[in-house]
């Protein structure tokens, strides 16, 4: 898999992952220099090439001078998300999250709001790729992602673990009023059909935001930013 | 200018905005069975074609099988959001955010927190375009967007008329021990340099958000969607 871009390469070397190799554009400056020293620091191999060897071997189209080759992402284990914990646990489960862009953010506000962990499905979701991990600027190399066979199934092992599980969704309870101090697990739907009946049926209850203008909804990062910021600002 | 895509042209109908024309593609289904009924009940030009006369019109390739052709963007005029109003006013200051969708995102997210308004430098920013109009999924039409020559000039304004002006930035004081129910202004920074250094001095505060992970930000729109939800929260 490669890792492109400059803050998502600098990540994956603060995180200590496993990579193969580096290629660096020639002339590196700035960042990139950075990149060099840390890479040389962990014997990692750097190879230098020009500009366009690097457009040649980009899968985005946006690698600004470094891709990293790493092995194929490594998944968590749902089981270490339910396992005890002494303070509050917080994991966020993707339900049909299919667009890689709301992906890497949902990762990125997890990851910054102090998440234990994000959960997303096999099927109809996407899954962590090299631009899903540079798109969540690195956070997906920091962050437990699980993967599991279904949605529905990950909700009862959350609930059986005792988790409360909330769905964030419009026509619910409001999210100001539900206390988010306890071990909570936020469901956000997808971009087409937002989280499905079951799923929304098996959810302890759902919370909507306030909204306050014409546009009936917020993109599904930004929902997600607000509740989990909510939560935060309730732990404190 | 052409606003593209059914969501974007439903709120585009909804605001009664003018609209020279409206292009739909044969056999219009779904909701743009509804735009088509909703643009003839307000005496509006329907045109059919076929998909590949909307590809050649579309400039952002998303049409969704809908494109409404409609004068420039009409901005507000700064003295709008400086007007004295009874309940606490609230707008966003952007400075320097020249990717289109950042900015379409902040006014979604401004437009749903019941902002009264965006103000926006003619230079180093982008502009309401007719892509920006489709990524705030029509916010844009519903709110009031100032353009003005300088933000350094839009915060001293704002400050004469009683605006608290706040800076969204890394290294300032808590976001939650911040009142935020009087006349407020927040300031999103571009996405390369922030809020810029003279600004910065201008605000009244800096306010930051905890960051509990190990990527050190949050993309512009999910921070102020936060922080503009932390207004709604203490006004309500």
């Amino acid at each position: 898999m490669k890792i492109e871009g400059r803050n998502a390469v600098l990540e994956l070397l603060k995180a200590e992952k496993e990579i193969d190799k580096i290629l660096l554009e020639k002339g590196a400056e700035g960042s990139l220099g950075r990149i060099f020293a840390m890479a040389r620091g962990k014997n990692i191999r750097v190879q230098f090439a020009d500009g366009k060897a690097l457009d040649r071997e980009s899968e985005t189209g946006r690698h600004q001078g470094v891709i990293a080759f790493v092995s194929e992402y490594e998944y968590a284990d749902l089981s270490e998300l339910t396992a005890p914990k002494e303070s509050g646990r917080f994991v966020i489960l993707c339900d049909g999250v299919e667009d890689v862009h709301n992906l890497g953010s949902i990762i990125r506000v997890a990851e910054c709001a102090g998440a234990d962990g994000v959960i997303i499905p096999k099927n109809k979701s996407a899954q962590v790729t090299g631009a899903v991990i540079r798109i969540s600027e690195g956070a997906a190399n920091h962050m437990k992602v699980a993967r599991v066979g279904g949605i529905n199934y990950a909700v009862d092992e959350l609930k059986k673990s005792g988790y409360w599980v909330y769905a964030l969704e419009a026509d619910g309870e409001d999210l100001y009023s539900c206390d988010l101090t306890g071990d909570i697990a936020l469901v956000v739907g997808g971009e087409n059909s937002g989280v499905g009946a079951l799923t929304r049926k098996k959810c302890d209850k759902v919370l909507s935001l306030p909204l306050n203008g014409s546009v009936n909804s917020l993109n599904a990062s930004v929902a997600l930013g607000i509740a989990a910021y909510e939560a935060v600002r309730q732990r404190r």
